[in-house]
């Protein structure tokens, strides 16, 4: 069979109000990915039955030249202007009925509010109804009952709500074993590595364009530039060509290159039972806050010091007044005295400083805005500090300054195991 | 003139891929909400010249019978993959020139990088170039020029740059003004206030729909739920009936209702000439690094403490060992603790103090995951504490924790002035 054409659409005028980003249509698309299928347009759409309808018929017609697979969310809702199931009906003609299972569940949930039945409102029940001969897919987390309706000859229109949660575990348990049935497919295997301070096109020159006749037959390739870093995706049927691609990429890279840090940093930090603890200047807080996103980070994270001002780095991390006036600020001397400050204080294995400009003012000749130093202290006691100057505005800056003090732990982790 | 039928493209194989959120599309819908304008349709289609094409034509087919606007993102980059030109020149059958301001800004950025001008790679000149005959849209972040291309009676096809920050400068210093020319509208005003933990579907129950024939004639509304407020937006050509729906709101909800409170924190602290230094735990940097993101805010920012383990309580903070040991971390008695330890270390004005359960372990029966304790000392030397349960994941209560901590700020600033 002919690879389906994929279309995800998100349905809400939140959404194409700019009120609400749609995160559902970037997940899927991820989750179809990994099953080996790319996603060829993503469309928004208002809550207007009208336009909605306009967009299903035209994908209706379009998969009499090809199987179609198109995934929608939204619009399964309870409110007024929830609109799919009644669009749907209208594309094919269909009547509705009321799924058995769904209504017990929705009634058991009243129950245990202490409700009766009559006190559900018909909105709340029209939300276990499905078109007549499809495949309903079972909500176990809200109400709304999902479902694939055929639109053609191996051609399919999926509707599931638009809450993420919802949607996210309907996806999972109830299509994926579906869409792995419509649409059998080879098993896809990925690698990803990340490179830091490289831009993208200078990898796509370097690395992909020349070397593209020798290692991508067979691989698809992707990049995502972020703070700091570019995200290298390598996809393929075959593994040991992918194998093969990262080794190389290793070779050419390899000051450059990492796994996912922030997992990385967080197992590491665990399985060591190392600690650390940070003094931030102009990130302001920003690499603390990214140490404690996971959870369970209160076992390494032993807390740090925000020394804004001058005043702070001498009263909180002793950092001499000398030192300041005779080398500024922003220099490899304060990060390195931060550091000796931060370990003083805390005694932690690891300690990390940033000092630097985040701009927009403050930048001069010698030290333009970006200009950033970077200390850090080990477990073996040794001191280090590293000079950055970070491209982009304020947030970029402090975003490049606190991705990149991870990449540093990182190898410094790394190096403790070779 | 008809009312334009706008649609939103943006082009990026990283997008449909999942890899990247798209977020210029639901900016510029909230920009050209404040223009006066709603967006029929977002669309996201991968590097795929040929699929750019076929709706780029579906769009001036359209066009043909109404008024169409068309504003798309990507795809002018310096790669390969980097479609939009060659696309745009085959549906027009025009040719390109080389903008000549764009060019010499180029020529400097690589000379000031020490490079020549035969240094360019040609891939990076071609971001200099846009059709004949068209509106160009300068470019001051970065290299690749935007333009406004006719396709049809009163309809456009604008190209921008997908670099957030790059589409940002050029949509509103540029684009902005020749929308309003070629799309003159008649003033709207828009009103927007934020109400504090509260729901949105309780707020539109009980002020939107208990007032809807009452306030809202010739009034747009709209809500935006975020962590720990909601935005309310109206908008009328009607500048009276917004300044009554405004009374109206603050009358109804007087101890929950705000402005933005991250630019009047930032605004009444460099006004007052205030200092400010924070104690976070359950947050570790967030509340630090939300008052740092405004260039300026080191005037007003001391610094602070990221007291996450007991052990730094004691240590920096000067919390006792009984306090701990008898109410806990999470408690009235430590955040109050707390903020008198950073004002003995800072002596800054204000005092914030954050200590919470942020999950999602943790929890107990007395002190779910989500109870967090914020501490205020205020000019005056006073001191108050404030208990909250806030909902969400990990992220989100971190989230809801520092944005209440603002608004509890916000509060005490404008009681100052009252």
């Amino acid at each position: 069979m002919e690879a389906p054409y994929i279309v995800i659409i998100a349905t809400g005028s939140e959404i194409t109000a700019g009120r609400s980003l749609d995160t559902n249509s970037g997940w899927m698309a991820n989750q179809l990915f990994e099953l080996g299928w790319k996603v060829k347009k993503f469309i928004a759409l208002p809550d207007d039955p009208e336009l909605i309808l306009t967009e299903l018929q035209t994908l209706k017609r379009f998969s009499e030249t090809r199987p179609v697979l198109v995934l929608m969310t939204g619009g399964l809702g309870p409110t007024e202007d929830d609109y799919t199931l009644e669009t749907v009906l209208k594309l094919s003609g269909k009547k509705s009925y009321s799924v058995e299972k769904a209504k017990i569940r929705l009634q058991r949930i009243y129950e245990s509010r202490g409700k009766q039945y009559s006190d559900i409102l018909p909105t709340v029940i029209r939300q276990t109804h499905v078109p007549e001969d499809c495949k309903t897919l079972d909500n176990n987390v809200g109400i709304a009952v999902g479902f694939v309706e055929p639109i053609g000859v191996d051609s399919y229109l999926v509707c599931m709500p638009g809450v993420p949660s919802e949607m996210k575990e309907m996806f999972t348990r109830r299509l994926t074993p579906e869409l792995k049935r419509i649409y059998p497919r080879e098993n896809l295997v990925q690698k990803t590595k990340w490179l830091w301070n490289i831009g993208e096109s200078l990898y796509q020159k370097d690395f992909v364009e020349a070397n593209r006749e020798r290692l991508f037959s067979e691989v698809d390739w992707g990049v995502t530039a972020n703070r700091g870093y570019i995200k290298c995706i390598f996809q393929s049927t075959n593994a040991e060509k992918l194998e093969h691609i990262v080794r190389e990429l290793e070779n050419q890279y390899p000051k450059i290159i990492s796994d996912d840090v922030f997992t990385y940093v967080h197992e590491e930090l665990l399985a060591k039972k190392l600690t650390i603890a940070v003094g931030e200047s102009c990130t302001g807080g920003l690499l603390g806050k990214k140490l404690t996103e996971t959870p369970g980070s209160s076992s390494y994270f032993i807390g740090g010091f925000l020394t804004y001002s001058n005043e702070m780095k001498e009263s909180l991390l002793g950092v001499s007044r000398e030192i300041l006036n005779q080398y500024g600020a922003v220099s490899k001397e304060t990060a390195e005295a931060m550091v000796k400050g931060i370990f003083e204080k805390t005694n932690s294995d690891y300690c990390i400083s940033i000092t630097g400009i985040a701009g927009p003012d403050g930048g001069t000749d010698t030290k333009p805005v970006g200009t950033v130093w970077i200390g850090l202290k080990t477990p073996d006691g040794s001191i280090e500090s590293h000079l950055y100057l970070f491209p982009g505005n304020r947030e970029g800056i402090r975003e490049n300054a606190s991705n990149t003090a991870l990449f540093l732990l990182y190898q410094s982790l790394k190096q403790r195991i070779v």
